[in-house]
């Protein structure tokens, strides 16, 4: 298992994207914000959605379309949510797909569709109509629709592994947008991603949930969520292999590849955060059980303080204590070993005395790691966030305006 | 009932209070950082204490000392929240009272004790040692106690409210200090409140924790609690009044009044909250029930989203639907209706064409009200909270530097 240079979306077999300027962003007309992902075979599909009770058109045109488990192709754009746009928003969300499938010839019913931006204004169905033409699919087309799918994020988001497994042989890919309003507990930010493998519906589904708990659902931006939160993943079959099940040989290397897939893309996120220049990593170590291990491990890297402290390159631990006496989780605070990188600033719930400029150093790097255990058990997970800075609040005072 | 002019935690009969500088704070030497509150005659005490699971020692000892409801004297401290500190910091919060207690001439176990300031660092007992005898106790004094235990906050918090009902005239006053670290279902802040009332122990807890509910409860500066939060009710019976129980004519009154002064206090909180220019009022109505009115106006009150637009005067109205959207309330988007100030953007969940400017001017107010109709009940909820800005992320990416 490997990850493939400047893999993409598009890296598993049989797929094809593509990528316009259809001006639907605001700031800069030659932004591309319409994209296409197609399979040249039909895919068995599946995906995870938000969790918030207000969704966006799309997230609901697409639920409907996937109750069924198939699809040949998605059409995504960004510059506009389509959220909390009523019923004219469901029309304008199946008109966009009937769009896409006029112009790769399939049935509207196998087209999925998201989209992301703003949230309240209606989709500029004109705009989308006008220049959905342009879109050129190719077998590298991966890279364009990443760039495509992009809001406040300052990179594309992109990765592919391939995994040589016995005689199979199958690839992973994907791309993803984040930035604001990522949460855990929710599915989070614009994820898709494809495969050539053959894979079973029920195991697919079951694989994509497992991986978006691990990977996407570990990482806090800002504590909020969107009505457009979507991970989806489509899979061809092209690779050749038996459909994988749940009790397949092959069940166990998918579900790790995928996992590899999306905490890649999940880490992009959280390095990409509005306004972020650090990754915070928070390891909990010594929980009773995984869900209490990732309650504390997200609460952490959510804290706005903790954030902040980070962003000052503060060694304020208190802060971290804090975080994780409020998560809800039973820790008991003698029992705690706390470390920041190599540090151990708390051992067994006492404060030991530390280097103020070797710690300051550390949470000055790109990543920060932090460390809980917690000493209550053997569970652990780790969730990834950024440090919160001045620039966080200006991005996001000014978004509309 | 009315609000006495300058009213303080000393306003109630038989109540005195000072502070001294004993250098605990860092920054700024000269400011008072201790201070003692100091009641005549003995007192029914009751406090409401952070549900954070890390406690700071002053806490674990006044709620050991609250098991009897009684006390006679609070000393508080800032510059130090003397949390994370073990066994040595539980030493150190009684050493704290021993020396208040001496100096008073009453017994260590009627003194309460309450810190505020940075975690995991010792209490300097020597320096409280070497200066609570400068502490000159007057029944003005409560002015310098409110100063004395502020950190972050930019203006002294106080209030107090008289009562006259029938033959009963009885005050409650009280101070409180918050800023950062204030979030809803946690006892929150810090807050010493006073009343001349006599008042039954198991009434004065109740009406307590009731008040608290409605008020610092429904407060949200940064999403994060501190080990500290305290509020603390002592009770003189001065007023001379039949001891108020829950049966008595004047609990709906004396309820009020508390219920009024913590509102008080606790928009005075929200309105100070870390460089906050505006404070963010949240009502939430129809709702089905008071618990699911409170969850929705504290997720919007909340977001980070939501706070960053006020900051920005941005009419981002759909961030206030995504903040109810994900609050865990089961709201249905149709029903919707939300005002931003007097102005309704949205309607049954369409939304409406508006002034841009008009809501621009409403959002860049001292007082941002927003106002949620759910249509699912008839119950309500109000929260507070302020702007995001720049200048918090300032203040906290440099506290402990």
């Amino acid at each position: 298992m490997e990850f493939i240079p400047s893999g993409t979306v598009t890296s598993p077999e049989g797929f094809h994207a593509g990528a316009t300027c259809a001006g639907i962003k605001k700031r800069d007309d030659k932004a591309l914000d319409l994209g296409v992902l197609f399979s040249e075979v039909p895919c068995v599909a599946a995906a995870v959605f938000t969790n918030n009770r207000i969704k966006a058109a799309p997230v609901i045109l697409s639920r409907r379309r996937l109750v069924g488990g198939r699809a040949l192709a998605a059409v995504v754009n960004s510059g506009c949510a389509n959220a909390c746009t009523g019923r004219r928003g469901l029309k304008d969300a199946a008109k966009m797909a009937d769009l896409a499938a006029e112009g790769l010839g399939i049935l509207p019913e196998d087209v999925l569709v998201a989209s992301t931006g703003v949230i309240g204004k209606r989709l500029p169905v004109r705009r989308i109509q006008d220049s959905i033409d342009q879109i050129i699919l190719s077998r590298d087309g991966g890279h364009e629709l990443a760039r495509a799918i992009m809001t406040t994020d300052t990179i594309p988001k992109e990765t592919a592994v391939a995994v040589e497994a016995g005689e199979s042989t199958f690839v992973i890919g994907g791309i993803a947008k984040g930035s604001g309003m990522i949460h855990p507990d929710l599915a989070t930010l614009l994820c898709l991603l494809a495969t050539d493998a053959a894979v079973d519906i029920g195991f697919l589904r079951l694989a994509l949930r497992r991986a978006a708990d691990s990977s996407f659902n570990m990482v806090s931006i800002d504590g909020d969520t969107s009505p457009n939160d979507m991970v989806l993943i489509m899979a061809n079959g092209l690779a050749g292999n038996e459909p994988i099940t749940e009790q397949s040989e092959l069940a166990g290397v998918f579900q790790q590849a995928l996992d590899r897939a999306c905490i890649f893309l999940a880490k992009c996120v959280a390095r990409d955060g509005e306004g972020a220049s650090r990754m915070i990593e928070v390891t909990v170590g010594g929980a009773p059980d995984i869900t209490q291990a990732r309650l504390a491990a997200r609460a952490v890297v959510s804290s706005p303080l903790v954030k902040a402290a980070v962003h000052g390159s503060d060694p304020n631990w208190g802060r971290i204590m804090a975080a994780v006496g409020r998560s809800g989780v039973k820790v008991v605070e003698s029992k705690i070993d706390l470390y920041i990188g190599d540090v151990c600033v708390v051992s067994a719930g006492r404060p030991l005395p530390f280097s103020r400029r070797g710690l300051k150093r550390i949470l000055s790097g790109s990543e920060v790691p932090i460390t809980l255990q917690l000493n209550m058990g053997t569970a652990a997970a780790t969730a990834w966030g950024c440090n919160l800075s001045e620039e966080y609040v200006t991005i996001n005072s000014e978004y509309t305006t």
